[in-house]
Parts: structure tokens; C-alpha cells; sequence
């Protein structure tokens, strides 16, 4: 839709690869809509996914002693908790710059895309990495205002993902049980406590196994289904959607 | 146990922390019992969590044709599948060398531990990457040859974790949803699919907000359990006991 804005986190190695091809059709069709697009390629930056003491900057720049006078910009240097540092970092704005950059990104995002292979049933570490650093309190979320008082409230997201095994490993009585089941963590854990809307998962199951044709047509549906997406309604939040009960 | 290995592989950044004395009481506790105890100090080490294509090594050693190098290491030069990949080394023998150190640790241990604080329903990015790529085709499964029949089977896991939020909120009707809720990726999807046993987790709720008596107190019934640890069974394996169904 003409003015909306779009982050697309995107987490593969491979420009080529059947995820650079979901990707790019997004970029494509969604930019076709008057959407303005941006896409933050993790690997490709070399995006840090470790929440360490560097990522709390501030005080004077003094390189040669990094290490000391990063400490000396902790609220408590001599014990060190990142939920703690990155808060008290996050309020003063002495975040690490690319930290800032991608918060910056979210702030103006009117929809939030994941693009990813599932790695262990869930985001690969980069991408891991990036929710647990970018997603901090006091940006994302505080105490209270989380869940439906998220502070990322008025956003939507989408995780668009593929997968290794097959759609039929994928139900109540397949060996890795209802793909809804590993979605809680990612879907309810992270993106709804931060306030997000969440768009029902794009799935595309086992490319690698699929034919050129078939994979053909599931980027193809992707690009089909961007085509309403902002008519779309969130899907339901809580247990029930995700485990029937 | 006596003659028992155990790795316990630790991501918290702080040796002072909370998750750092229930590290240091289970490796007081099981060497105490006569058991070889490994850790692997994810943070301390600045374990790499990216899967790269520099995790792919093999050819002549020319360091200042790191790149190239690497490329024609490569099954597919052109066209970069980690998977792929990753399962090609492995059985050649050509990953990375920090990958090659991790999983002989796994390879020795009788039981597998994981220490981590809980990030957004899951384990820290620098865990995840740990799991991402030592956890690879070829070592930890194979097609087939993954749930009960996954190569690391005989062997014994648990995950020893901490909340920020309180017991309350990680119940069925609690804001977060039971706590099984959150396992079903880690403990199916990852190491039930590996083939470990996985030993009930050892859940420590909110250790932030309790006084120092009831921290002390945590870390001593994690001691306490740890004791009679070689005598538990191992739990159910499926949606049953993570979803109640």
C-alpha cells in the first residue's frame, strides 16, 4: 500500500538461494505498491548476534582503552547484567551504533518481515541475535507495557520461513508435531510481548526436495499473497491458535 | 557418578551472576561425585554464532587467500547451502576447528548441560549459534537417522535455566503460557532430535526478584537435585507432555 514502510529482516547466507528469492519478490512487489522497503541482510552485514558488554558505549572516546572505559560507562561495572546495562543504555541512548540503527529501522516500520530458513525449530543464531539485542527494554517493551501494551504496538509482523523437513512432518501426528507449536516462542514469546500485530506464518516446506516448477510456484504465491497483505487480519494470540486447546 | 562425563556448556557473561553459581555448584557438585566435568564458556570463549561459509575449511593453507581458499573448499562454490555443506565437512573431516572441539566434547559426554538465561523464550543467540553449528548432518543426525534414532543417542541432556519473568506468568493461564510451552523447540526440535534423553528441565523462575536467601536457596535445590541426577528418567518425548493434549 503506497506509503507504508516495510523492514525486511532477512537472515541467509546466499544471494541466490530460494530465501534471497522470497526476499527479493517482496522487495519487488512491495515496492511496487508505492511501499518504501528496506532490508537489513544480516549476514551480509556481519550482524553481531552476541549481547555482550560492548554493546553499552558512552563516556569519553578513549579507543586504546576500550575495554576500561566501556566499563566505566556500566551503571555497575563491577557485576555486569545485560536485561540491566542495556535498559539503563537504552534510556541514555549509549547503545552500540548498529543497535541503534536497527531500532531505528523498527521504529519507522509499519510492518516487520522475517525472512529465514528454520534452524532448530526456530530463527538461525543471527537472526536469534538480533531479537535479543535490537528488542530491548525500553525500546521493545518495558515493565509494564508488554504483550498487548508492547511498546512496538500499532506494528505488524510476518515471519516468512522455510523449512527442511516436509509439511506432512509438520502436523498434530507428524514426528516434529504442528508447525504452530514451534511459532509460540518467535510469534507470542517475542514479536506479541513487544506489542506486535502477527500476521498468519508464510511457510514454504522443503524447497530442497521440491521441483524448479514447484519452487517457481511457491515464490510466486508469496508475491500473490503480498499483493493484499495489508488487508489481511492478525491471527488470534493466545494457546488456542497454537495448540488447540 | 564416578567415571561419568558431563559438558556443560554455559552462556552467561557474568562469572558473578546467578547463572554463573549455578554453573559452578553443578561443577562442584558432579566432580565431587567423581565425574569428569567439561564446560564450555560460550561468552568467555567469544564462541562464534554465525554459520558462514568460514566454517567450511579445507585445501592448502594460504592465509592471505582466505576467501579463495575457502570458496574451493567448497562443494558447490557458486551457490552456498550451509546444510549442504556443513554435512559435506563433517564427513570429510574439514570444519572449522572451534566446530571440531565442541562436538568432541558432546561426543564424550555421557550427559549434556545447558546453563543460559531464557531470551525471549529461548536460548541467548551465542547458544543458538552453539546448537546451529555444532549440532550438524553428520554429527548429531542424519537423513534418516534423527529423533530416536539420531546419532547422539545413548546420551543424556538437560536444560538449567533462568526466568526474568515470575513462576505465575509461566503457567496455562498465565500472560506467557506454560512453561512447556517454550521447550517444545529445544527439547524436541533440537535435542530429542538428535537423540539425547532429555532429563526434566531445571527451571530457576525470576531469580532478579528474589531476596539473596531465596537465591541461595535456589542454587542449593539445584545442588540438592543434582545429587541423585544419574537416578532420573528421562521425560516423555511428545506434544502430551509439552501440550497437555
Amino acid at each position: 500500500m503506497a506509503g507504508k514502510k516495510v523492514l525486511i529482516v532477512y537472515a541467509h547466507q546466499e544471494p541466490r538461494s530460494f530465501n534471497g528469492s522470497l526476499k527479493d519478490v517482496a522487495v519487488a512487489e512491495l515496492s511496487r505498491q508505492g511501499c518504501t522497503v528496506t532490508v537489513s541482510d544480516l549476514y551480509a552485514m556481519d550482524f553481531e548476534p552476541r549481547a555482550t558488554r560492548k554493546d553499552i558505549t558512552g563516556g569519553k572516546m578513549v579507543p586504546e582503552y576500550t575495554v576500561l572505559y566501556m566499563n566505566c560507562a556500566l551503571s555497575s561495572p563491577e557485576f555486569f547484567s545485560y536485561g540491566v546495562e542495556a535498559y539503563e543504555a537504552c534510556k541514555k541512548r549509549s547503545l552500540t551504533s548498529d543497535i541503534i540503527a536497527e531500532q531505528k529501522k523498527v521504529q519507522e516500520a509499519d510492518l516487520v518481515m522475517f525472512q529465514f530458513p528454520l534452524y532448530w525449530f526456530s530463527v538461525p543464531a543471527v537472526l536469534k541475535g538480533w531479537m535479543d539485542r535490537v528488542l530491548c527494554q525500553g525500546f521493545a517493551f518495558d515493565l509494564p507495557g508488554f504483550y498487548d501494551d508492547g511498546l512496538l504496538k500499532g506494528k505488524l509482523a510476518i515471519l516468512s520461513l522455510t523449512t527442511g523437513g516436509t509439511a506432512d512432518m509438520y502436523w498434530k501426528t507428524g514426528a516434529s508435531g504442528d508447525f504452530r507449536y514451534f511459532l509460540w516462542p518467535l510469534q507470542h514469546g517475542t514479536l506479541h510481548f513487544c506489542g506486535f500485530k502477527v500476521l498468519a506464518p508464510h511457510i514454504s516446506f522443503a524447497p530442497e526436495f521440491a521441483s524448479e516448477e514447484e519452487r517457481r510456484g511457491m515464490v510466486a504465491s508469496w508475491a500473490q499473497r503480498l499483493k493484499t497483505i495489508w488487508k489481511e487480519e492478525p491471527i488470534p494470540c493466545w494457546p488456542p491458535w497454537y495448540f488447540g486447546q
